[in-house]
């Protein structure tokens, strides 16, 4: 098949939240026993998630929760607290159900797995691993781009396969998580190349560095920057997803973008997911209708990110870790938000006064 | 009997959270498989709450909510958006489960019971109904005290009563409510003459009064600054509770402060439950040590009361319904923390290399 074949997926149509069922839940919110607004975000959050759903009585029953794990050909330049052979090991430990976001996923009774993306040794099999690796991860893009179109294609491939999947066993809601020495660099990379900002004002400490190792992460996004610097003034997302960034990032995007189109919302998690988010967004901008935003990490970029694309996130609580653990925690702000409005009594019921 | 015996127990010590559980639960943090500090507060929410158990593996399974409700006299100063009668109404629906604060605390698991601390109409007898009615609301405080010295000691006393009954059914966490018409009013008011500042910082706009309502709110607020003068710069914070306060936000203040002699930890909720606090922490200092903060409301002079005691809320939602609502929201945090602390794998159990 020709490129235009594979990748003409991503402009498909998506389609817009119905401001009938908006007005209704709004009208529905209004009768109930609390002065109108005063549940704020709560209320936005049902709100939505009524018109998503097209329903008074929506729910978050059935969540998927799917991790997107890589490596990063950057790692060699020096940009991480940990070495690289912890994507692996993390993958394990994800299937093992001892990481922080397989205890949380447990604990929320949503469905788990982690996808191998491609990583630099040879990744373990496991109940909960999904095998979709493109390659033994990225190239350095200091030297030359991340990915041939070929490998992005295959990641984003990977993504649509997966929303589909999600669709098939009638998700309500996705939960992307990454893991992959060196992602927040690619990340950095992507967000400066987007916003068009420059790296001091992006990277940040990823899981732990240094100011060295915070020097040598600015000094490798920097020469990725002029290395790739026609692409970067293209603006042309896709590009520079293939340049500049990973195999789970660009399986992430491609997640979100698909399951908007499938009419499913997502709950995106911290910088790196964020990065993945807009580039979703970027390549097709009605996405952003079906994104929820969990919280604002510690990482340097991540604000600024956020704020590139308006995205307000329900919390703020110095989170750092990634693997989709700031919207796991998010979760149940969501299934309370659908409590209070499926199950609160009104005025009228209640015999309650109206202002 | 006289006073000090009937308020001595106010200045009863509190036991300092053990520096040693800290340390242990630090320690255990930083061997999970995960960059250490990576899941931010609620690394710090876990550890504070092993030190308060003296446990490396705490538990938030036995949770109380208690919603205190009571009228204010100073409503005749047409402060309020809601007609008084509301107050009783909500009681009714607090018992009947149709209440914001009644669907979460059923969600949660929480044990709920309303607290009528004295309405200006006739309060409804209910299974989830606590009988300690003051008197028929405060009197207005613009022209008198809100209460007598003795009403004060009598809400204090339900407050102290409530703690002491948590303690019997070995309640881990305290969630505190409020219900009252007026009640931002007086809770504005406690806060201007605590944090010395004027009405026009601190007045919000409660459940949503108009332009004109939040005008009559700070010219109310002045009047009484004004006419409790003597008091004010007195400082003497349980004097400020009786001249400016209100019964349910008195028994907040000394439920808080019972718990934390009885080693109970409280999550608290809003503005209304923040000024309860901060009259707590004037009183006995020491009980700033057990209680968590839930979240910085959209009413205005939430901000400044938390800043005055560096106290860092867990969520920002634009909530202002009060009842507990906001702490019930945030609950489900402490719990994830606590799954986070006591489930993940360590570094050397998952063969995860460390950096």
């Amino acid at each position: 098949m020709n490129e235009q074949s594979m990748m003409g997926w991503l402009n498909q149509d998506i389609a817009c939240v119905e401001s009938l069922w908006l007005d209704r839940a709004v009208a529905h919110q209004n009768q109930l026993t609390k002065p109108p607004g005063s549940l704020g975000t709560l209320e936005e959050v049902a709100i939505r998630l009524c018109a998503m759903q097209q329903t008074l009585q929506p729910t978050l029953e059935r969540v998927a929760i799917r991790v997107f794990a890589a490596d990063h050909g950057v790692v060699s330049e020096g940009v991480s607290a940990f070495p690289q052979a912890v994507t692996v090991e993390m993958i394990r430990n994800f299937d093992a159900g001892g990481a922080a976001i397989s205890v949380l996923a447990k604990n929320l009774g949503a469905d788990f797995a982690v996808v191998n993306m491609g990583t630099a040794s040879e990744a373990p099999q496991g109940a909960a691993i999904v095998q979709k690796p493109v390659a033994a991860g990225t190239a350095n893009f200091c030297q030359e781009p991340a990915m041939t179109r070929q490998q992005l294609q295959q990641a984003l491939q990977a993504g649509s396969d997966i929303a589909e999947q999600l669709a098939s066993q009638q998700t309500q809601l996705f939960i992307g998580g990454e893991m992959g020495i060196g992602n927040t660099t690619s990340a950095a990379a992507l967000a400066c190349a987007l916003l068009q900002r420059p790296a001091t004002d992006i990277v940040g400490r990823g899981t732990g560095v240094d100011d060295a190792g915070w020097q040598r992460k600015v000094d490798a996004v920097q020469r990725a920057l002029k290395r790739h610097h026609d692409v970067v003034a293209g603006q042309d997302a896709v590009a520079i997803l293939q340049h500049l960034g990973g195999f789970e990032i660009a399986a992430l995007a491609a997640t979100y973008l698909r399951c908007a189109q499938l009419q499913i919302p997502s709950l995106v998690d911290g910088f790196i997911c964020t990065a993945a988010a807009l580039l979703a967004i970027r390549i097709n901008p009605a996405c952003d209708q079906w994104l929820f935003f969990s919280h604002q990490s510690a990482e340097a970029g991540h604000a600024l990110v956020l704020r590139s694309i308006e995205a307000r996130p329900l919390l703020q609580l110095n989170l750092r870790l990634g693997e989709g653990s700031g919207a796991a925690t998010a979760l149940p702000l969501l299934r309370l938000a659908l409590e209070l409005h499926n199950n609160m009594a009104s005025f009228a019921d209640a015999g309650v006064s109206q202002s």
